[in-house]
């Protein structure tokens, strides 16, 4: 059987996130059962990781076994054929038996974005967290360096995520600004369930002055996520890199 | 009577262009009931112009006449609360009794952009033309530069446009390349019936080795539109700033 790896850009704003689920489309089942259609066979998909309900992504990867001989640059042409104009697959290839979407993964990149002006921007309504009130955006610099390393990151954790092991290492944490446009930057070697939101949503209450950046160390280091302050809305989220 | 002045951005998508129709919802018909419901008055809008549907606008400029006495931020506010997402009043003054926001406009300028890459891309679908084979960008900018200065533009002139004298002055048009992204910049004195997106489509003809750009020189100097190529799709144009 191959091993097919598959790197995908999708706009989440009508899906209920990557993984199948009964209750609403998933990116997952679309994809499965386009690829099921070129490839008539039955196709089960493993991504990176799973993106929520109007998350989006850049490079999502994923990879599925398959009895077909189909050349790849035919089989993508003939999968995003099929896509509706919100997924598509970017690149195909044929990947090593070991190849694992996500056991194998090194590390992976996620991008949230916001748009910090009074008035709110129709352009930007999907893909941006809309924040009125001036942020202060070196105090948000100044906590963000806080992540960088391996620390237990349960104060930034959903109840209810299915990891036991709580601890992750960031290696970069960053935060652009090009007028109302803040763009932070993440990368780490996993991220738990929410974990991105969750630091955008206390990193907000940086930069409005709520907190100060040294007691953002200290919710994070509280391993506590009821200290943690609200969870940022998905729009704003971009899984943006998957490195192997 | 107050004359006021605003500044709307838009995403197009949803709408039948700017100007009000029986047949279809138009920004304009949105604009003006919203508000007609703050200002408690039948609310007539002068446009810098009409963008046709599934145009966007960065910066589209508008003036009313309005005997209400809420203050100009109140107004923005309260107009902005009761608009759908896809539109916002970025801003909202009391202007000269003497200002139109159509005859007193110096100059306009519109982006076209594409997205030129093999393959489509999800998160840009509402907001491109995309363009599967290379566009020879140099040979692009090679013919904009004949667009310069003042010419008759009917070979980019819609039948059933509604200007008599095509005659227009571009001041600056100029291509910006950044990956697979391309933007087109336009500023003129005013712009005939669907003349960017006209310019755009004998643009890629370029861009794609169909014509040299000299032919382009010819065929706009032909002041004859059968002569010239496609009508570029909607969703990549942006009425981004109105001069006064």
């Amino acid at each position: 059987m191959r091993n097919v790896k598959i790197v995908c850009e999708y706009d989440g704003t009508a899906y209920h996130g990557w993984q199948r689920q009964p209750n609403g489309l998933s990116i997952q089942e679309v994809l499965e059962e386009t690829i099921g259609i070129i490839t008539q066979e039955k196709t089960r998909l493993t991504a990176s990781g799973r993106t929520d309900a109007g998350v989006h992504a850049l490079n999502q990867v994923a990879n599925f076994r398959t009895g077909s001989t189909i050349p790849c640059g035919n089989l993508q042409k003939g999968i995003n054929s099929l896509l509706p104009g919100d997924i598509v697959i970017k690149d195909l290839q044929d990947a090593d038996d070991a190849f694992h979407a996500r056991y194998s993964a090194k590390s992976k990149i996620y991008i949230y974005r916001i748009f910090n002006n009074p008035v709110r921007s129709p352009l930007r309504r999907n893909w941006c967290w809309h924040i009125r009130l001036p942020l202060d955006v070196n105090a948000m610099r100044e906590a963000a360096v806080f992540l960088e390393g391996t620390h237990d990151f349960s104060s930034f954790c959903a109840a209810g995520g299915d990891a036991d092991d709580h601890a992750r290492t960031v290696t970069a944490a960053t935060i652009k600004k090009e007028g109302g446009d803040i763009s932070f930057s993440i990368e780490a070697n996993g991220f738990l369930r929410y974990m991105v939101r969750n630091i955008m949503g206390l990193l907000v209450d940086v930069g409005r002055g709520i907190i100060m950046p040294s007691e953002f160390k200290v919710i994070m280091e509280a391993m506590d996520r009821t200290r943690a302050g609200i969870t940022a809305p998905p729009q704003g989220l971009f899984l943006k890199e998957v490195r192997y």
